[in-house]
């Protein structure tokens, strides 16, 4: 079964952590990723202090590749409660100089500041700092049973 | 950082749940798997009855580009914990009869069994069951902090 229509916004809004799969050099390729939605998009920051062997794998397959999917998904040890979501989209990196307000830019920002609260610690982005920005191009979920889609709900209705 | 190499076999023994992508016909396609350890490969139970559709879109996914890549992840509030393991591979879709004894099929079986106790009350593959058998060509991973390293070390070594 799927998820029910109307807990797709809150999953999106409240699950914390995705995993972002990218069209790599030598096949797929995927990392988790932290995300918001803004603007009509999700937005992940990307640190983009250079790295072993340059730019960042997904920034440089994003830029050959947009297309993107990103899989949010729940495990436990009682398989009547799995779940996935899994959205496909567009995706392109976007720079996001902290100083820069008004724009998409800095409403991705707010929004992931908004969303993890790790962000009074530690900065969004940095200096350097890229956004990927995702449009959803389309949407597909799984549940194991009617009472993992209940669990979900209450999850998604606690706090936030 | 990364993982502690003498740990990575251990993660891949007792981690229970991976994200498999594949190259689809639309960009990169992921989706949850099970899987264990047996005779040197990672294998995964396919569900062989005809989804809506046809074949699976992993097993189509496959059958054209054998390359594919299974992470391991780790999501907590405190970001010092976080950790992932990401394996490339080669992948070939096995059939897999439950009545056949012997051969790296039943082993692989006999390693879902031992490594999900779920498995003792559904079956691990039905009569139409196919094996998703994965050859691992590359191991990346990431940690972190020193922390959220022997965090991991503690899980792994608790029980099993």
């Amino acid at each position: 079964m799927e998820l029910p229509p109307e807990a797709i916004g809150s999953v999106l809004d409240r699950w914390p952590v995705a995993v972002l799969s990218t069209s790599g050099d030598r096949g797929p390729h995927a990392v988790p990723i932290v995300f918001a939605r803004a603007r009509g998009a999700l937005w992940s920051p990307i640190d983009g202090k250079p790295k072993r062997g340059g730019e960042l794998a997904r920034v440089r397959h994003i830029r050959r590749d947009p297309r993107v999917s990103l899989l949010l998904s729940h495990y436990e040890e009682d398989w009547e409660r799995l779940w996935w979501l899994r959205v496909d989209g567009e995706a392109e990196i976007r720079t996001a100089p902290p100083q820069v307000s008004g724009g998409d830019e800095a409403a991705a920002v707010a929004a992931l500041r908004r969303k993890y609260p790790q962000y009074s610690r530690v900065p969004v982005v940095g200096s350097d700092a890229l956004l990927l920005r995702v449009v959803i191009t389309a949407e597909r979920s799984w549940c194991a049973s009617e009472a993992g889609s209940r669990a979900l709900v209450a999850y998604l209705s606690r706090g936030g």
